[in-house]
């Protein structure tokens, strides 16, 4: 069932020979959960075995963790390096209890948002150093890298405008740091994006957000199909 | 006041002009807790503002990370990395907004634990690679060093027999995920710390610890004169 491989490193670190690992990435409201849920009904209504994760999140120290990262009242008092340890410390422990047991099993994981969103909002968003940043996600993550990578496209304005509708249809809480860090930041963020849909053009695949959420289910489908996974 | 740095870079790297800052390491019931408040008593009495904190915690962040680090339910919920990470965090914070805050003050800040423990019980104790600690540790503090350091050094015996004592005495807690780790790991914790102390003669002061606290706390002050901090 299980095809190629985008980038062997990660499978050769981490001795992970079945299994197939999907990440979705996108900023606010561009339809990531939605969109993992649909494709985890059809690959499951194919036959396969599926896992859904999430970042940050996931498990049980993963959810503590997150907590305090979206707690409102804990906003501004946490550095920006802070939050970026916060967040691998819930990725290794992620990587370690759930996903790489489902690799092995050779279940395929699909993970709402991994290292691409730490890279776009901690480096792009609030201006960490790559190269510290790379180095922490490596030791993270064990050295894996997603098998394809789902990078729902939406404009800036669609995020905001979807994450009003929701705050009003109080499908979520109030806003958290992430929420709160300006427009400045979000726009960093979206480029940090599309810089990374650029350097891995093999591994992250651009689906057009904008649409309804079942021509965006077709088109995600279509770019898994394309990825060459066997899937 | 404030006299020599033992290790210039340090200062040099977060522009930190004035302010001592020292910390404490040792095993589990080597004295630090008491040896770092009987030194702050000693210095204020001298006239110098002290700051005491602690690791991990000693921050409203760091100590909810140190709840998560320390419950008995989640061990062996929590692999080593993700441990690791999550001190990481904390000690991020605690330079942050307390340690660099009161070292711009020109204050002397007691430090009960800092990144020496963090490479005698992840890098020797869990068996984590020394290199990535490193890189990894230096981001989380912006590359601050401890002026001096004052290692308290008790035999792994003598800690056994402090931390049962403490226990029956009641003055802490159940056993939490260290206590948990084993005599084997206690040992490889004991030989870091040795190995650290021997690798930085400058900065590490190594302390018997064996003594009652009065003639400790004589040989603690006694250390800091000597380690040309103008204290």
């Amino acid at each position: 069932m299980i095809g190629e491989l985008t980038d062997p490193t990660s499978r050769l670190m981490t001795g992970l020979a079945n299994g197939c690992f999907i990440s979705f990435e996108g900023t606010e409201g561009a339809g990531k959960s939605t969109q993992v849920q649909l494709l985890a009904e059809a690959l499951r209504e194919e036959g396969h075995s599926v896992v859904v994760a999430r970042e940050p999140g996931g498990t049980t120290v993963g959810e503590r963790v997150r907590k305090i990262l979206k707690e409102p009242e804990l906003t501004g008092l946490l550095s920006p390096v802070t939050e970026f340890f916060l967040l691998c410390a819930c990725r290794s422990e992620l990587v370690g209890s759930v996903i790489r047991p489902a690799l092995e099993r050779g279940d395929i994981v699909l993970c709402d948002r991994f290292s691409d969103s730490t890279f776009a909002y901690q480096g792009f968003g609030r201006e960490l150093p790559t190269e510290q940043l790379q180095s922490a996600i490596d030791f993270s993550t064990g050295g894996l890298v997603p098998d394809a990578t789902i990078y729902l496209d939406i404009p800036l304005e669609l995020s905001s405008a979807r994450c009003r509708t929701r705050e009003l249809a109080g499908i979520v809480g109030p806003p958290d740091r992430f929420d709160q860090s300006g427009e400045a930041f979000f726009r960093r963020v979206d480029e940090g994006f599309r810089q990374l849909a650029e350097k891995h053009p093999g591994r992250i695949h651009v689906v057009d957000g904008r649409g309804n959420v079942e021509t965006v289910a077709r088109d995600v489908r279509d770019a898994i199909s394309a990825a060459e996974l066997g899937l």
